[in-house]
């Protein structure tokens, strides 16, 4: 969360003293995907960037007049920096900005992987592979959208009592399951697989193992953590034919200035209870 | 397609002289895959079968009284069968006989992908990769659901101008794009990627380079083709991120009973053209 200390001289959207959230999503409005409603990569200022996206330029130097680049278009590391108004989204300052600051990445990225890119229905079973801040949110997302059963996967046991606050109604830990493998328990748990997998974590194995988890017919698999560069997926062909889905998204597949927006009002409500 | 000859003592659904197909896919009606509209994986009659379904017994026997097997659960390649009647559909016995039979599979398969695996929009970009029948139903599938463009892929250039009947409005030829892949062809075509791939060959190479075709934040692939027992297919994890989807379907992901009807109705009403 920052406060805006002043703007540049076409910029209307925000104006000194606004409270505001950088994101490292961009939404232009103007471009293809902004104007979908299937999309939030923007992709007028493609991501990320170190420079200013508008005009591939810093607006940084050291002490010695060096260039310093940009970090993920926000350089949210520093005490003041200088971001585009396509990277930033005004919220209501009355919004403590120990709640607020997480929704520039972590919360909205699992609530909106299960609201927005998974689309979980009322009813649903939820496996989550992960219990980070992002796997929390994803229970908090699933929570919200009505699932029945939310299955956390995590090494930390500890993880399942904190989980429990956020939606968790079931847990796996995968090192204390007598030899069989995840999937193994979690589709007999939940009679053929879960309707929705959730990957937190960025590790190719565990994308795998949660596509195996996933439910023939209709199971869907959201990818939201990122392993190395170049790495690659492998799936068994005859799982894809029998009807299971892959995806995944950024940023929960949230629009940053729109969608951030409905986040904050049901926190105001008190109906997200993680942030 | 089939007249039946004669009935079971608890079947109700058909009588001796209907007209009806059988399909390798059953519908039982009652499973939770059968009462939900996501998938069309009827689990009561798991396939294919080498016996009568429901009670794990052949009907047949060769000259010699030994036990002959069931194929795909309907055995269509005899003068006379035995089939439970979850896997038939009664159809009007107006329709012609060669048309009606191509609704068992191939066409139900092709149009079933783009209308309900795919659900393909008004005004989509779509490529298909192998225009045989399958990949020439998918043109239809798409031409009915509104597609603005569809593009086929195939190594037998002929393929174009009975594509064209189909829907097809373009045509990419893998042997003839000037040492371009063909992901690189069509993402030229269609300004970053086609919003719809449908795989209609059965080969891993061509699920890939269907994956690598589809467009970055809403890109959709379509598996329809089956590749040898155990194959796996491989995916760059990053442009799973990147929100692009990858599913499949048997039979299109229809309901033999229910949407079979559809498809006739629209026959019948001069809609669907290639049957």
């Amino acid at each position: 969360m920052r406060v805006v200390e002043s703007v540049g001289e076409d910029v209307n959207e925000v104006t000194e003293g606004d409270t505001v959230i950088p994101t490292f999503m961009s939404e232009c409005g103007e471009c293809a995907d902004c104007k979908s409603t299937r999309s939030n990569l923007c992709t007028k200022f493609p991501r990320p960037s170190i420079f200013m996206p508008r005009y591939g330029t810093s607006r940084f130097t050291d002490l010695s007049g060096e260039v310093l680049y940009h970090f993920l278009s926000v350089s949210s590391f520093t005490d003041y920096t200088v971001v585009d108004i396509a990277h930033i989204t005004k919220i209501d300052p009355a919004i403590p900005p120990s709640r607020a600051c997480l929704l520039s990445c972590g919360v909205s990225t699992g609530v909106g992987a299960a609201w927005r890119t998974a689309e979980v229905e009322k009813g649903s079973t939820v496996a989550i592979f992960g219990l980070g801040s992002i796997g929390l949110a994803v229970a908090e997302g699933a929570r919200l959208c009505g699932a029945a059963r939310i299955i956390g996967v995590d090494v930390n046991r500890d993880k399942f009592e904190i989980g429990k606050k956020f939606g968790l109604t079931d847990f796996v830990d995968p090192a204390n399951s007598e030899n069989n493998s995840v999937s193994e328990v979690i589709k007999e748990m939940t009679g053929g697989g879960a309707d929705y997998c959730f990957e937190c974590v960025g590790l190719i194995s565990l994308v795998q193992e949660a596509y195996a988890c996933c439910r023939k017919g209709w199971g869907k698999t959201v990818v939201l953590g990122m392993d190395k560069p170049g790495s690659q997926v492998t799936l068994p062909s005859l799982d894809i034919i029998f009807g299971k889905t892959l995806t995944g998204s950024l940023f929960g597949g949230l629009k940053p200035k729109s969608d951030i927006a409905v986040l904050i009002n049901r926190y105001k409500d008190k109906v997200i209870y993680s942030i």
